[in-house]
C-alpha cells in the first residue's frame, strides 16, 4: 500500500475494483475498504425501496417496450445525428446497445474500468434503485435515410423502408418543429421515472459527438393498458384510457397489426420483426373540458366515464353496440364519438397499439397547465393503420374541439437486437 | 321512472348519486344501475394497482408536507391572485381548503351534486387510484400583503411577516420572472405523480376567476430523506442527498429550526405552528459535471459518491471532521466543499429542512436535458437559515460552476387548518 492510500484511502482506487468486478493482486490492501463501496445498482443493500425488482431482456426476435406491459412512467428522446460517417453510426449504435443491455438489467450504463481521474462511467443518480422495468425501444426516423436535400447520408436510403416517410400535415395540426421529428428516437419506459431519465440521459452522454437530442418528453402516467394483467389507467380527461387497445396476450392481434412480417416491403426486409412508431404530442384544453357537461363528455369519447363502458350498454369490456338507439332513434353511440370513428370497423379493420403517457410541462402563459398526452403507437403499416384514421378523427371527431397536436414524429422501430449484435444491425448488413 | 331513464338508463342520474352519497326517493330506479358505476376514487374496485394507500391528514396544528416524509413526486405551482377583494381570497381559500381535505384522503376534489346536464365536479384522472401519500401545503407569498406599488391588496399588509420579503438577488442568480414569485403556493407531493398533477388540476379549476397558475414544475424523484426511515435518494449528480438533513423523528431540531414558535414575530402571530419555504429552480449542466472526475466530484461535493460518507472518512452517517488531513497536510474535506460551506458549524449553527425534487422539463436549445434540482427548504427564518447560506454557496462553493439559479420564490407557510375552518384563517381573523 503507498503513503497515498494510506492518507486517503480511497486515492488510486480503480472504480472497477470498487464495482467488485475484479480484485487484482496490488488492490487487496484497498479491497477491504472498496468492500463496502458497492458501486453496482442492483447490489446496493441501502437502495431506495421502490419495489419494480422486474426486468426485462433487452436481447430478442422483438424489442422490448412494444408489447411489454405499459410501464408507469416514460422518458421519450428524439436525437439528430451530427456523426457523419455510417462508421460513427455503427459505433453510436453499439455503444447505445450495450448500455442498454446493461442498464435494462439494472446495472450501470457502462463498466467502469477507469480511476479516480476520470469521469465516472454512470452519472449515478439510478445507483441503488432496482432495474423498475426498464424498456430501451430504439427507433430510425426518415431523416436517418435522407437528409432535407434527399441525400443519402449513411448509404441506407435504398434501404429505406416505404412506410417510413414524414407524416403528412393533419387539419388542425399546429406543429413545433422543434417537438417533431428526429434522426433517432428512444423510448424509455420503466415503473420509476428516476431510472427512465437516468437511462436517457446516459445514452444521450454516450452519444456525444455523434448525436444529440433534438427533443424530449417526460410522461408521468400511462395512459394504456397493453397486457390483459392490467387495469385500464385514465387520461387526463378523465375517461379510462386503453380499453379497446390490443393486448401483448393476443399473439395473433400483434402479428396481425404490429409485427412487420417478412415480405411485408422487399426493399426493407430488416424490418421483419419491427414495428412503426407514432409519436404525437397531443395538448388537451383541460379547461375547456373542464366546462363542458358529463353528459357532452361521454358522447364525445362514446364511453361512460365511470367504468368506461360504451353508451350503448354493458360493462367496460362489452363490445359498443353501434347500432343501438336511444331517445328519438338516436344512436346511444353518437357517429361522431372518438370510438366510434376510432373503432376497426370504421376503419377497415385497422388496429393499433397505444401505448401513451399523460404529461404536463409546466404552464402557458395564460396559467393554463400545459398538458396532454403523449400519443405513441406501435403499427405494422402507417399507411392503413394510422395516416388515416387520424385523418378521419382531424376531420370528425367532436374530440378534436379539445385538442391540439403540437408534435409529431415516426420512426421505424427495428427487430430486437441478438446477443453480441447491436439495435439495427440489420439494416447495415 | 321517465322515458328518459328507460332508455337511456343514466340520464339525468345525478352523479351525487353515482357517489353513492347520497340516494334520494327519486333515485331508486336508478340506483340499481349506479351501483355499479361508484365515482369514488378510495373505493373504485377495478383500482389501478400502483399501492401507496398512505394518506396523511390534512386539518392539525401544522400543515402536512412539510415534516412528513418526503414523497416520491411532486407537482408545485405558483398562483397569481386575479381577485381583487378580501372575501373572494377567503372564498378561496376556504374552497381550496375542503378539496385538499378530500383529496389527501383518497376523494375526489368536491362532491358531485350535479347532473349529467353539468361538468363533473372532479376532473377524474385519479378516479381509481388510492390516495398515495398525497400532501397539499398552502403558502402566501409577499406580493399578496402588498402589490408592486406598496398597496394593501387585501387589508392583511400590516400583518405581512418580517421574514417575507422577496428573496435578495444572489450573486450568480439568473432569474427567469416567469419562474418566479407568486402570491400563492401548493406543494403537492405523492407517491404517484398522477394524484400530484390532478390534485393541482382541481385546485386551479376551483380557483378560476379568483387565480390562476403562474408558474407550474413538476419534481420526477424526491431528492431529500426526511426522515430516519428513508433511505437516502440521489440527485441529478448522482450523489446522495438528504444526509445530513433534518429529520422529522427530532421534534427538537424541528422546533428549533423549522416551525416558527410565538413571539418570533410580534406582528404575525399568526405564523406560529407555520414555517418558511424557499423554492428555487437550480438547473444543473450535467454534461460538464459528466466531464469531471469522479476525484473533483467527490471533492466538490465533500463526500464520496458511492455511501455519501464524508472524505474525512467513515459511512453515511459518520459526521465530516473538517480538521481532518490527508497528503501535503491538505484537509481532507475543502474549504470550499458543498458540505462544508452548507455545514451549521460554519453558518452559526443554521440547519434547513431540505425536500427538494429532481426535475427535467425536456431539452435547451442546444440538444442538453433541461434538467436539475427544484430546491425546496422549509426554515423558521430565512434571513439567518437560508439567506446568508446562499451568499456563502453562491460564492464559494466549487458546485457553482456546475449550477444555475433559474426561479426563485419565498412563501409563508401558514400553520394548518382547524377542521371546520381553512387554510390561513389566522391571518384573516
Ligand atoms: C388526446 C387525445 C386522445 C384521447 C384523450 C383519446 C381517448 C380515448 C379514449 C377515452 C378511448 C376509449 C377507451 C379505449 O378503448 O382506449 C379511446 C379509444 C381509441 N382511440 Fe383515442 N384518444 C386520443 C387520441 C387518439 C388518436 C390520435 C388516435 C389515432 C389516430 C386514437 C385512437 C384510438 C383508438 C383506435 C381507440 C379504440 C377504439 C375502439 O376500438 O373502440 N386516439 N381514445
Ligand atoms: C443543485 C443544487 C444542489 C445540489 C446538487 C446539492 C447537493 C448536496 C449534497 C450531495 C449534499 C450532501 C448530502 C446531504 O447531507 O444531503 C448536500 C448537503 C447540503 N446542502 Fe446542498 N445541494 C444543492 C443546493 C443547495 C442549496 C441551494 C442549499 C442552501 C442554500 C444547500 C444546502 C445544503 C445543506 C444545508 C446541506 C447539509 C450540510 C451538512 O450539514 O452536512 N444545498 N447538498
Amino acid at each position: 500500500m503507498t503513503d497515498e492510500q494510506q492518507e486517503n484511502p480511497r486515492a488510486g482506487v480503480s472504480r472497477r475494483r470498487l464495482l467488485g468486478i475484479t480484485g487484482t493482486g496490488a488492490a487487496v490492501g484497498a479491497a477491504t475498504f472498496a468492500g463496502g463501496l458497492g458501486l453496482g445498482r442492483a447490489t446496493a443493500d441501502d437502495s431506495v425501496p421502490q419495489g419494480g425488482s422486474r426486468t426485462y431482456p433487452f436481447y430478442g426476435g422483438h424489442q422490448s417496450g412494444v408489447v411489454t406491459p405499459a410501464q408507469d412512467r416514460l422518458h421519450f428522446a428524439a436525437f439528430d445525428v451530427t456523426a457523419t460517417t455510417r462508421e460513427d453510426l455503427i459505433t453510436l449504435l453499439q455503444a447505445w446497445t450495450l448500455a442498454a443491455a446493461e442498464m435494462t438489467q439494472g446495472r450501470p450504463a457502462q463498466a467502469d474500468e477507469t480511476s479516480y481521474d476520470a469521469p465516472p462511467a454512470d452519472t449515478g443518480e439510478a445507483d441503488g434503485l432496482p432495474a423498475s422495468g426498464l424498456t430501451l425501444t430504439f427507433g430510425f426516423g426518415p431523416s436517418l435515410f435522407r437528409d432535407a436535400q434527399g441525400k443519402d447520408r449513411f448509404g441506407i436510403a435504398a434501404r429505406q423502408p416505404k412506410e417510413l416517410a414524414r407524416l403528412p400535415h393533419f387539419p388542425a395540426d399546429k406543429l413545433d418543429p422543434s417537438r417533431s421529428d428526429g434522426d433517432l428516437c428512444v423510448q424509455a419506459c420503466a415503473d420509476d421515472p428516476q431510472v427512465a431519465v437516468h437511462a436517457i440521459r446516459n445514452l444521450s452522454r454516450i452519444a456525444f459527438g455523434s448525436a444529440e437530442i433534438r427533443w424530449a418528453q417526460l410522461g408521468f402516467g400511462r395512459t394504456s393498458s397493453t397486457s390483459t394483467s392490467q387495469a385500464t389507467p385514465r387520461n387526463l380527461f378523465g375517461f379510462k384510457d386503453g380499453t379497446a387497445n390490443l393486448k401483448a396476450e393476443n399473439a395473433g392481434d400483434l402479428d396481425q397489426h404490429v409485427w412487420v412480417a417478412r415480405g411485408d416491403d422487399p426493399r426493407a426486409e430488416w424490418m421483419t420483426g419491427g414495428s412503426y412508431l407514432v409519436a404525437r404530442r397531443i395538448n388537451m384544453h383541460l379547461e375547456t373540458w373542464d366546462r363542458t357537461s358529463l353528459r357532452e363528455q361521454e358522447a364525445i369519447v362514446g364511453r361512460d366515464r365511470p367504468q368506461g363502458a360504451p353508451l350503448s350498454g354493458g360493462t367496460e369490456f362489452t363490445e359498443p353496440d353501434f347500432a343501438a338507439k336511444g331517445r328519438g332513434n338516436e344512436p346511444l353511440i353518437s357517429a361522431t364519438s372518438h370510438v366510434q370513428l376510432a373503432h376497426p370497423t370504421r376503419n377497415g379493420g385497422a388496429k393499433m397499439l397505444r401505448r401513451g403517457y399523460n404529461f404536463t410541462d409546466g404552464n402557458d402563459a395564460l396559467g393554463r397547465l400545459d398538458a396532454g398526452l403523449f400519443f405513441l403507437a406501435y403499427v405494422r403499416r402507417p399507411s392503413t393503420q394510422y395516416i388515416p384514421m387520424q385523418n378521419r378523427l382531424a376531420q370528425h371527431d367532436g374530440m378534436m374541439e379539445y385538442l391540439q397536436h403540437t408534435g409529431s414524429a415516426l420512426f421505424a422501430v427495428p427487430p430486437g437486437a441478438r446477443a453480441g449484435g447491436y439495435v439495427g444491425e440489420v439494416l447495415f448488413t
